[in-house]
């Protein structure tokens, strides 16, 4: 018999109780041995429940009990997680997470631990809920080099966009409509300002590229500053924005990371994924690019991924899986100056003006739409290292600049 | 040191090679071992390679070596693939393929030897080229019940229908530019007729569900009967004519499996899948739907399936992979009589008797298009059992008729 422990009865947490204690069979059958939740770690009382005998209020009892070989981090948040996992690892015992700021901030520190103890640190549902795109990387992916990490990393996000773009609502009415529907949270910051997205592009890139990408390193905008304009002109260039995180390995062995709203062309596959669906593309050099989608969040996505960790863990109690990275360091993620394509959004009530600086700096450009009446233009630029292209629209005499990114 | 064999130094096996003996500091890095390729088997000479002293002619050679732990059977069909296999397991050997026509036909049968024998039976490469999508099913879903398996299972044919859609082309054009890139093979029939795509959902049923599916057990269909018209139609009801592999488990146990052409919604994702791509649509419980997308062959990205599947049973030469089915049975596989709707194309002479035909039986169905010049209507049918749909359409006096499904 492996015995678990479950710290935290939330959304998530309720729904791993529910899969553990109501698919036992199953579960024992794929993993050819029987397993059991002894404990769940809450300060609620929660008497209705039919496994209300499991329930404790002191860690301690978790990290002294040596039958408790697993044990689940489905908290949240930094601390007391950070505290209880790394003691459960020096323990002795395997963690499963879907914690994503708890790995996003201390993966490597973590992993290292559970590397050294011969335990396993598995946290499959901190990136893209119940997608399976860690293991993946980690596993079948292995004979490949990884270059690129990109995609729709946040559901929240992409279905505001989505209906900003289907819908014609502006962004604040979207957001009512997400929190409505239970698809955005009461203070939506981490969402829309894209340290949700952040945490989970440090997650891919570590995994992808060894070294481990703190949240801090990662240059996040998110999407309150999109407008019913922007999304306006960019179906007019055959594009819809998503909120896309990104990760690159550079050809001096550095990382440029960043998480920010982009037009992306229709004739990219992420262009289609919409709603509440999350996506990632990892682009490795036999393979190519490969693409993951699916639902990136909910109580039981996410509990079957936590599940499946689980089952992995009690399938190698004694068998370490290779997944780890290394601690970063503060030259590791730079912005590089490369050839990108600008959406640039210019209105000014000197629209003569306005014109004539447009001509002359960009008199080049195909892709352009101009609105008189607005007195606006926007564009998207021709092919140009960004400093240059930044340095001519800087020189255009006007507050009312937006520029954002392209991917085609 | 783990000494491996590779069988077969055609398109994929150069590319193993290539990755193998190219890429061994990062493979030993990974592993946490060391590996090489002691012999390579292929009848024909490859005197110019830097590798040549590798190559052997005699099978005896690898199966009798109780140095080579790990196998590489690359050669393709049923002969003498099947009997290599079957002996190197036995032998105790753990063997990586990328032969679909070999898992879908041995599949159970060689799992079961290599579970007595206690070695690894592993062919990711077999289904969708590089694109990960068997571990995840059997590793990271493990906590759901897979419902079904569905998608865009060839490359071809997809770069076929594709073609007719975005260029216009007909069929017989877009088959021999498919043949000029080296997308179709000079005998395309395995392609075109869905027989590639039968063994692959053969394997993902086979995997998602526990049991075997044998290829005569699909009713296939492929492409060769699909004009420019149906494209043009299909477009006109906002779909994408899409060549779809699908398994689904039914609810007395039992399994539907197919290839077939389906007019695909643009409101599902699948319809947007272009040129060579393959997506793979993985239905669970908890999970809901989830895809993976990527290019489904080239030499590279399955070598680079296969390698990964050569490190993997590399660090787990002691320990099982629990990827395992049983033997299929006779009436496992059924056609259920689902609720449906139809794609319906009818052409006749007889047009006002059709057209009256047609007010009669189908008048209540919105979704259709006349061309009283071409004498011809098409519909999709409202959403009613399969049988009831097919008898009105049988009692319809014409002998030019087409029907296909969709999938919304």
């Amino acid at each position: 018999m492996i015995y678990t422990a479950i710290m935290g009865h939330g959304v998530v947490g309720s729904g791993v109780a529910e899969i553990m204690l109501g698919h036992t069979d199953m579960i024992n059958h794929k993993i050819k041995n029987e397993i059991d939740v002894k404990y769940i770690l809450d300060l609620r009382d929660f008497n209705d429940l039919s496994y209300s005998d499991k329930f404790i209020k002191d860690f301690e009892l978790i990290v002294n009990d040596d039958d408790i070989k697993i044990v689940v981090e489905v908290m949240g948040g930094i601390n007391p997680a950070y505290d209880f996992v790394k003691r459960c690892l020096l323990a002795g015992k395997s963690v499963v997470t879907s914690n994503k700021e708890l790995v996003a901030a201390k993966g490597a520190e973590l992993l290292a631990i559970a590397n050294e103890k011969n335990v396993n640190f598995l946290f499959e549902a901190s990136v893209g809920g119940g997608i399976p795109i860690l293991r993946p990387i980690a596993q079948c992916l292995s004979a490949n080099e990884i270059t690129e990490v990109k995609g729709i990393l946040n559901g929240t996000t992409n279905y505001i966009l989505n209906k900003m773009i289907v819908d014609n609502m502006d962004f604040d009415s979207a957001l009512s409509l997400a929190q409505e529907m239970g698809f955005a949270e009461k203070n939506p910051a981490a969402d829309i300002e894209g340290h949700d997205a952040c945490r989970k592009i440090c997650i891919l890139a570590a995994l992808a590229f060894g070294k481990h990408v703190y949240p801090e390193q990662v240059s996040t905008d998110g999407i309150t500053n999109i407008t019913l304009t922007d999304v306006e002109y960019a179906d007019s260039f055959d594009c819809a924005i998503k909120l896309i995180g990104s990760a690159k390995k550079l050809e001096n062995g550095k990382i440029a990371a960043s998480v920010k709203p982009m037009l992306v062309s229709h004739s990219n596959i992420l262009s289609d994924v919409d709603g509440v669906f999350n996506a990632i593309m990892v682009t490795g050099d036999s393979v190519g690019d490969v693409m993951f989608y699916g639902k990136g969040a909910g109580k039981m996505a996410t509990a079957s991924a936590v599940v499946a960790d689980i089952m992995d863990c009690a399938k190698h109690l004694n068998a370490r899986k290779y997944v780890d990275w290394i601690e970063g360091s503060n030259d590791y993620v730079i912005k590089p100056d490369e050839k990108v394509r600008l959406y640039v959004y210019i209105q000014s009530d000197d629209y003569d003006m306005l014109c004539t600086q447009f001509t002359t700096l960009f008199s080049d450009n195909t892709w352009h739409t101009k609105n008189d009446y607005k007195k606006e233009i926007a564009f998207i630029t021709n092919e140009d290292y960004e400093s240059v292209l930044m340095e001519k629209i800087n020189s255009i005499n006007c507050d009312n600049i937006k520029v954002m990114h392209t991917l085609f």
